[in-house]
């Protein structure tokens, strides 16, 4: 070895016994460049889009390090899912505390790994750099859609019907029991307690209607800051309301029974976020075909309301048809 | 106002206010949506890039905000300009702590407007989120260009000049001045001290020599990390070695000065990184055209060493022919 001979940094090290064998993608250029390239089929757009975690604030610093690495990747794939996207590939940020050990890395990729497997979405690039804060993961990702399908927050007319995928609320439940020093537990059985738990800390991105949303939804958004607020936004982009049935909502049956036995927990279940579910307006005239096309993917959906015309905001309405009132909306990051 | 609407969160309207002005391309959708759309022109590649600053580590706490937002666009500009791309837009992801005044976003989002204008590089979309930690702004930027012609590290060969842009280690050596009880001013000048500190607060990407890589460089890559460690990437990508002279890498007056009475900071220069100029392996058949596209876009290019056969790393060689030796090459994030 001359004498000039650099040793190899410890980051060129966890690269590349860690991080590179995720970069199957041929424009990842095996982690060795600068920049990624991707190169969409002809007549196909690229949807982008990024999504953060903190450690702290979406994660607890004790999650396991491969459940924050999927629940990071899955947060990105959700939101693909929801515009109808097929994904490509993503790009990672990586902000560590220096005392972060090799184990939490090893952890962190091996569960990255697993679901690039799974979704066919590999690493293309990324960047890491030391933070004196809490671990900060960033996911860049990319999807294609046939030119100009990209399915819109926009796009949702009077009559259309409002749905969601699998249950609401869930994850919100979850993170409660997760918190250390959190609730009783609701009385709920202790499998219960743990799927509520399991959905706050791994979501499940519905790629598998992405095709249906894209051929017969007017508007779609996945569910991440909670029922209430995101179907605002879908409406206040789409220049709509909505009546939603709250006894509509589908719950699992652990939330169904939080629900029971504390019936306030119900403004949780619809504000509280981290569902990574998708919220939908579908045409009267799609409603038996996207049915159908969900089904087929074993994708459970619920109609919960309708777009109405208007401005305001949607409203949720009790079994007496009286508008629920929400003392937060939706989780905001100010 | 129905009792249940909703207050807009403080989110949407900081979005509304402060980051839509800067979401002019028509795939933004006007920061409306959950993703955004990209639809490269056919025949090319989209080139894609993702770097991130930390408070506390890449910049200072106290450093302005709008020359904040500058660095962390400008870092990624960098990486574009050294692969041969033309800017398109980026995604931004802003972690911010919970006492983030509405001043600072103020300041922020003014200094990358200025910049996305200046680099015709406009917002796409992004994701904010708070952090118990420093604020944290993560960048993934979007370049084309013609399909399959990215400029990579690897490609350098032997025989090729090894070309510098701008001058190297003023970044550095203006860290030090502006960190927090830093040196007393190497007894320079007030004018050449903001020099060397305006050098670290605000990167210069090479942008205007893109294009000349693109047709002239067989390697290249930023300098962000340091010269030595930076080039012997490019050299490990290409499987080659080189060899440098130190007294031909070029240096500012601030830097000649600092380095002429104190000879040891020379090993600050080459390594210190935050220099954000381009290395890049030109051959000899090309170097004439590299240089008067270089001299045409007024971007000073020098040559300071040749690519040689091997796997050594880089030698750094000082004017008795002798290799110097390092305590660290590379600023390294683990």
């Amino acid at each position: 070895m001359p004498p000039h001979k650099p040793r190899p940094s410890g980051e060129d090290r966890i690269i590349a016994r860690y991080f590179r064998p995720l970069a199957t993608h041929p424009g990842a250029f095996r982690l060795t460049d600068d920049a990624a390239a991707l190169n969409p089929p002809p007549g196909s757009d690229l949807v982008l889009t990024v999504d953060a975690i903190v450690g702290g604030v979406h994660f607890l610093p004790d999650d396991p390090s491969d459940a924050v690495a999927k629940k990071a990747l899955r947060v990105n794939l959700s939101d693909l899912a929801a515009k109808g996207a097929k994904p490509v590939g993503f790009l990672l940020m990586l902000a560590l505390p220096k005392d972060t050990s090799e184990g939490w890395i090893a952890g962190f990729t091996r569960g990255l790994a697993a679901d690039a497997r799974t979704y066919a979405c590999p690493l293309l690039g990324g960047d890491s750099v030391r933070t004196p804060g809490p671990a900060t993961i960033s996911i860049t990702a990319f999807g294609t859609v046939p030119k100009g399908t990209m399915v819109h927050r926009a796009g949702a007319r009077p009559g259309d019907r409002v749905l969601v995928s699998g249950t609401i609320g869930d994850g919100a439940l979850g993170l409660v029991l997760h918190r250390p020093g959190g609730v009783d537990g609701w009385s709920l059985e202790r499998a219960q307690q743990k799927v509520l738990v399991g959905r706050y800390l791994l979501p499940q991105p519905r790629g598998a209607i992405a095709e249906a949303l894209r051929r017969h939804a007017s508007a779609a958004m996945d569910v991440s800051d909670g029922l209430v607020g995101d179907l605002a936004k879908l409406c206040a982009a789409s220049g709509v309301s909505a009546d939603v049935d709250i006894e509509r909502v589908p719950l699992s049956p652990a939330g169904r029974r939080v629900v029971a036995g504390a019936p306030e927990m119900i403004e949780l279940v619809l504000t509280g976020g981290d569902d990574y579910e998708i919220v939908c307006a579908i045409p009267g005239k799609q409603l038996v075909a996207f049915r159908a096309a969900a089904a087929k993917a074993r994708v459970p959906v619920a109609e919960i309301g309708v777009i109405t015309k208007g401005r305001s905001p949607p409203r949720f309405l009790d079994r007496t048809g009286k508008p629920m009132l929400f003392k937060t909306t939706s989780f905001s990051h100010f």
